[in-house]
């Protein structure tokens, strides 16, 4: 992995995704005493970052692998971004999602064009059900986060951020399957020469943190955080990133993510998900070091139930 | 009024203002079978256009009579631009507010530097209220939306519109106390040879609508619509340009602008208050007319209760 090898995904992507832009708040600034720069991927298509990620992905198959279409399963954002970026490549995409799923859910991904295959809600049902379709229709398994190919694509988000603002100190993003951290980890590295990357986790699912400290890919015991984008685990492809370069990772409560989650759509008039006031959280818990400093946080996404808030 | 007058208003405002983005969503021209331009006022300083107004009518005074301050009766949106645009240009502003305005409301204004003079709450005694101001302090009063100076200010978001998408085909504005709707058409005229400019008004309010159809000013007999930036009437500065120039006003109904503003929350991922949705909804209930046109929307303002939502 090289930086020309990144700017190529980019190129790659391009066509298929939103440039999202970048906002910044007065406010925002004088509460963190720093220069926080907002990368809006609640704007990117489908409203989140994963539409990156799975554009590369689909992109990254032999035309006999397209023709066959991709599975995956998820009942959240990379749902939705796998069956948009099919869509836009002519490709199947087949979604395993359990019975359960929100209706809501469901209608999105059938919106964007994907193939719902419904399953029992549990972890083995699911995989089964991956398994089946790629035997059945010769698909191939697209992981939302543990691909070498989705994590490229997920960097390309902080490789535009940098483009902009090329003199940050620190990006914060959130964890959660880990694609998103570490493909902006890939793009600081190789994009600048100083900007270092922090990740924001919920305290309730603090698997990457107490990763971190083991040196071992940790479970969670509970899934019980409004992030409902952050309830998964690293993989064996993005831990060693992770682990490597992250230069900490913050935890914060359910009543911090809450609260920077209504300061950013009250003060910056902006849909934000739980999953991404979490990154927003911690640099306001990690203020005193921050101090005077230019913060890149990355708003991964705002697939939010309008009608369920939690304020 | 002539172009050249306008563009001088847009050039002193300037340096206080925000140059808001024009936003655009290919799924909401889907729906719309149109292309539609979205002005995001709810992105300006204090979250809403007023502030161009504000900035205006404050600049346009003596050196003498800045010293003296500026006082309004609101408890909306004006009376936090008129604090803000008088706290960035070192002028008092003296805002009457009802006593029992919402707490929120007040500390609003406070932030933005407003002081606060409290008055029972119906129209004699806030406007008395500003009388004895204008009496003791020598303060000059500003109207929310029938004063000149106001009007030509609130007509730069227009100008800006109309700078980035020269060819739209009309422009669709709220209608309340009247000064936007009136400063976007006199923007229209002279910086377009072919925009119209269409209103949407709340049925529950629809004064201007009726104000229309007699030719003089209408008032309500109610104020009951959840748009509360549009409950107020048109005046003598404002109705003759509307009356003369408006293409058209359409009647929403209470549904149709929580339809829109939900809309525009999920799908565009920013936050709208219910009086900017009445523009859209307008937009949505003259599809017909509208099909293949280029529209331009000005989102008047962001500023919403999220803990309070009609969703």
């Amino acid at each position: 992995m090289d930086k020309l090898t990144l700017q190529k995904v980019h190129n790659l992507i391009k066509p298929y995704i939103h440039r999202t832009p970048v906002l910044t708040s007065q406010l925002l600034n004088t509460i963190c005493e720093a220069e926080v720069f907002f990368k809006c991927e609640n704007f990117q298509k489908m409203g989140a970052f994963k539409m990156r990620g799975a554009v590369h992905a689909i992109l990254n198959l032999t035309d006999e692998q397209k023709r066959k279409g991709v599975v995956t399963h998820s009942s959240g954002n990379f749902a939705q971004a796998l069956s948009l970026a099919a869509k836009s490549l002519e490709v199947t995409a087949y979604i395993v999602m359990p019975k359960n799923a929100p209706q809501v859910k469901k209608e999105a991904v059938k919106t964007y064009g994907g193939v719902i295959i419904e399953c029992d809600s549990n972890i083995n049902a699911r995989e089964s059900g991956a398994a089946r379709i790629q035997k059945e229709k010769g698909a191939t398994f697209i992981h939302p986060s543990n691909d070498d190919t989705v994590i490229y694509g997920q960097g390309t988000a902080a490789i535009e951020l940098l483009e902009d603002y090329s003199d940050l100190d620190y990006i914060f993003t959130p964890v959660g399957g880990g694609g998103l951290l570490a493909g902006t980890i890939l793009a600081a590295n190789h994009f600048s020469n100083t900007c270092k990357v922090v990740a924001g986790e919920p305290k309730a699912v603090d698997d990457a943190y107490r990763s971190l400290i083991s040196g071992n890919i940790e479970k969670n015991e509970t899934s019980n955080t409004i992030a409902d984008g952050l309830r998964t685990y690293l993989g064996d492809r993005n831990f060693p990133i992770i682990k490597k370069h992250v230069e900490k990772i913050i935890r914060v409560e359910e009543d911090e993510i809450i609260n920077a989650m209504k300061l950013i759509w009250e003060r910056m008039k902006i849909i934000i998900e739980p999953s991404s006031a979490v990154a927003f959280a911690a640099v306001l818990k990690d203020k005193k070091k921050i101090k005077n400093k230019r913060i890149g946080v990355i708003i991964s996404g705002g697939n939010v139930d309008v009608s369920n808030l939690p304020f």
